[in-house]
């Protein structure tokens, strides 16, 4: 299998889901429409998607109520990315070798279109409710993931502490890395991946052996950006290496040196892909997926 | 009945339900749990989780479902506020006499706190769920209405036209002005009542009906805002009067005149009042409340 080619052709696939349910009507609020879009349209991965319909097939879904879920996860996403460039954020003026939301309009309409996003990520996701033949408890339980999840006890979560510490240059432990890096990335592939599991219908013990598979592959996904930053290749990885040491950053590497950190991804990686692999349900490309996220090279 | 006495008793027990539903936990990121509850004790009159809590009642709602939905109204509602106070927003330092939420924690958590506010109104709504004897149908409907009044079809579709036209200097229209007012401020107090109606089980055309009173409520409230700003008593009012003119800010008042905003008001409530009475459901106290919210000194 070419992953990276099969990767692409989910990627755009994913990207069509997530712009057929973004608004596109007249209105006096047009700008913000044209900016949310802008903002999900601005390029990605779109990893989040793709892991959640993934394990969704994984536990024999195969319907549609997954887009709206698909849709919001990646709106979530991209909210967060376009706060966090904001000027009292990270004040990047560039994401992916394009202008940022707030650098295209303006610094007010970028804090308004991430609040939309954001937003709209669970008006979007409230759609699964009219999803014919699917049991109501499940929306509900996918519902309450995507919630929690993206909020003070996920992402947001572990944002704050990241930012904060920044910030107020405040002493950074392993386990505080650890516990960044646990929320602010962790977060949303989890959330992905049990979406997926409980829209299909998977168990509880199930869903929360989704959890940990998708922990340890954030936990590794996060390490992986951190040691691209220092040996990627600038070309392959579209952007300039150095960042972190530039801006002093504290990351798992500089606590754990790179000879851990590489350990670290490969241990995290074969775990997660071997309890994957107790249940009793197959899906060869979520393993190959898993196994690419972490030792990819962009 | 003294309505401004029974008023304080009721924002005061509807500010306990908010608080009751707010974070409380040890975490590295206490620090935005602590300012998640200073933005939502930092004063308010707590409108609208009264008037959905009266409009449930009106439809016979007597169960402790309405809870998570008066808070998470109030957490949109204080979100809104955090982020309105920005810099990059009205960069207002004291609102109610208090400083602002940035201008206590800074500004990269003043927008992470509205952040987390607008997803933990998501997060708590959704436990209405958990409430045993309830139809689910009305708790989905519940949650589609919350969404959708407080995203860009509703208060963020308003706020947007409201800020970039200050911004940018847009030419303002009457019935520009009517879009942001009905979209701000009128979105969330729709929201409100059609909340409370949707959770007693209220028909598709008695929500219907309560929107439509809701709109007119919260148009009024919106121009009767404009009026004091005029012609109100600093002291009562508890802040400055004159900011609109001030600020240069186009308001209702400037495009129709003193006299005929006055008219507007009372025509706009006792429409709303009678269309209210046409249902066979009774609620006095809900009626004194539309009529105090319009014709209010402060």
């Amino acid at each position: 299998m070419d992953i990276k080619n099969e990767l692409a052709v989910r990627a755009e696939a994913a990207e069509d889901v997530v712009c057929r349910f973004l608004p596109d009507v007249e209105g006096y609020q047009g700008m913000v429409f044209d900016a949310m879009q802008y903002s999900v349209t601005a390029g990605g991965k779109r990893i989040r998607p793709i892991l959640m319909d993934e394990t969704y097939k994984l536990f024999g879904g195969d319907a549609e109520v997954i887009e709206p879920f698909m849709a919001a996860i990646e709106m979530i996403h991209t909210y967060s990315l376009v706060h966090d460039d904001l000027p009292a954020m990270d004040n990047d003026m560039l994401r992916r070798g394009k202008p940022t939301t707030h650098a295209v309009y303006g610094e007010a309409l970028g804090i308004l279109t991430g609040d939309a996003l954001l937003n709209y990520a669970f008006e979007t996701a409230l759609n699964a409710y009219d999803a014919p033949d699917v049991d109501v408890v499940n929306i509900t339980s996918a519902m309450r993931i995507l919630a929690r999840k993206a909020g003070v006890f996920g992402m947001i979560g572990g944002q704050v502490v990241d930012v904060e510490s920044e910030k107020k240059q405040l002493e950074m432990t392993e386990e505080k890395i650890n516990f960044i890096y646990n929320l602010k990335t962790g977060a949303l592939i989890e959330a992905s991946m049990m979406i997926g599991a409980a829209l299909a219908g998977a168990s509880e013990d199930d869903i929360t052996l989704v959890e940990s598979v998708a922990s340890k592959i954030g936990m590794a996904f996060q390490i992986q950006d951190d040691i691209l930053d220092i040996e990627g290749d600038e070309e392959t990885l579209g952007k300039p290496i150095g960042s972190d040491e530039k801006n002093e950053k504290a990351t798992y590497v500089s606590f754990a040196g790179m000879e851990k950190s590489k350990e670290e991804v490969k241990r995290l990686t074969d775990e997660a892909i071997k309890e994957l692999n107790t249940l009793p349900n197959k899906n060869e490309f979520l393993n190959e997926l898993l196994n690419y996220l972490v030792y990819r090279d962009n």
